[in-house]
């Protein structure tokens, strides 16, 4: 299959090198120069759950790419979608399959100003990544990479894309509801990513706080007003008990809206909380607590001088 | 004027030291061990405004004071009121008054159920202070220290008390409305200092966040519901401006909550945002964005261990 990578960020570089890996051409787009570079002379070297390895592979920016794909993985940021589905436009054709694993909420309707909704596919990740140093990243994970068809004529399509990530050890999974999955992982990240970042906290800090049920089950019972417009259902004390399994299983560690703040990037928060915060404007529903955390936390960039 | 200081931190400790160069009686009550001593064998060194002198005056904690006061000052965190009340019981008279400059609300209540109505004035006052060292402490300030009884029996006492404040420098006023003016300082606490503390920021810098207007809106809103059960009346656009107009003079400071966080003392966030929250379930209107800054700040204060 050709395939090109979207933003080659950590979790970008770890879905390509498995792919090339698992002999499929693979082309990295990014913007960042000096990985880049790196890539270009040294190859790209991927730590995955503990084995490394190197392959050489093409690495531009989208601007110099020249060829058409099969299938592009977007692997940007929340707020970098719209841009790099602007700049890599001239690298589809109209068969090309977009696959989407953004975190976060509303990259359907992004999507479908750009590309037919029949060559979208949507999905969700569990698996985690970290950029070591330009050229050198780092893969951790097992779990599903569920993805699922916007529209049913793209089924087979979102098939072999499945077949394609079990055959080089993604653990690819056909999902038929998608959408539910988003929303659950929206969940996890609407509570986790923004309370840590606004408590400066770890997520067994917070879920050892003697607020978190109360904060947590405040956010998730506007996520599931939100969902509810989308047709979603979300059962609250379900979502609950799944944020905090999901919180014991992770332990001291930061989410990465913390690590954002930290190192003073902008948050993808208008993505999470601030998207059900604009959904309870246009569908009249109540979602204070999360346009409060959303103000707080583009309060806190502010003071930070994020950009 | 025979007088103690129930609570001899910085603002007490500056009071008492006004009110003992102005020719009072004036005891100390503290339970700060360094601090006692300190005083008892150097006596307490103020600088008021930039002008440093000592007075000998008896200081001690409560259980250890046997004698009882004409008046006496309550200079305690909120969180303390109801402890010293107790401890200084034995120092209290059917006549002593009680004058209580306690930053928050609901300290009226606290107050009836251990001294007779009669007994009671209120206040506020905007006068700074701050320990140095042991035995060494500031006090800034010129604006007025407005108090009122809050019983009609109570006047002619309260007029006393203004004159005193007045000849010994503290700027006392009477004031025919001292509710009024201790709901505005808590709307400047309950914005500030919460918002200040939740977002490590100082006073300019959260004003200069683009949130800033929108998040005291929200928050002043729900103070004017919670002192309208109260009979006080609280204009949001009035106070916006008074709170903005208050940022402005105070510029980069830290508000005292943001120094609680720091040093992680618990802060007096109940006494502020949670009495409103606290309110508006027993008087059913809303304020969840008070409900959910009290609970952040908690969560803030269990995460840093602070008891």
């Amino acid at each position: 299959m050709k395939i090109a990578i979207a933003g080659s960020g950590a979790l970008g570089c770890g879905f390509g090198y498995m792919m090339k890996k698992g002999g499929h051409d693979v082309t990295l787009m990014d913007y960042w120069e000096d990985h880049i570079q790196a890539v270009q002379k040294n190859g790209l070297t991927v730590d995955v759950n503990g084995e490394t390895g190197n392959v050489q592979l093409p690495m531009d920016k989208p601007e110099n790419i020249e060829d058409t794909f099969d299938t592009v993985f977007i692997f940007t940021k929340s707020m970098g979608l719209r841009a790099m589905l602007e700049a890599i436009e001239h690298t589809l054709s109209n068969d090309t399959k977009i696959v989407c694993l953004l975190n976060g909420l509303g990259h359907a309707q992004t999507l479908a100003e750009y590309v037919l909704e029949e060559n979208v596919i949507m999905g969700t990740t569990v698996w985690t990544a970290g950029i070591d140093e330009p050229g050198i990243t780092h893969l951790m994970g097992q779990g599903p990479v569920e993805i699922q068809e916007a529209d049913p004529s793209g089924k087979e399509a979102t098939l072999e894309i499945v077949e394609m990530m079990q055959d080089v050890g993604l653990n690819g999974v056909y999902s038929d509801n998608v959408h539910f999955t988003t929303w659950r992982k929206a969940c996890v990240n609407g509570t986790m990513n923004a309370l840590c970042a606004l408590l400066d906290a770890n997520i067994q800090e917070l879920f050892e706080s003697s607020q978190s049920q109360s904060l947590i089950t405040k956010i998730i019972t506007e996520f599931s007003r939100a969902a509810e417009v989308e047709n979603v259902e979300l059962d609250i004390d379900e979502m609950v008990t799944y944020v905090t399994e999901i919180s014991e299983s992770v332990g001291a560690h930061y989410p990465s809206m913390h690590q954002d703040i930290t190192n003073h990037r902008p948050t993808e928060i208008d993505f999470l909380n601030g998207k059900v915060a604009e959904m309870s404007e246009e569908y009249g529903f109540d979602a204070e607590n999360c346009a409060l955390i959303t103000e707080l936390i583009h309060a806190k960039e502010d003071v930070l001088g994020i950009k």
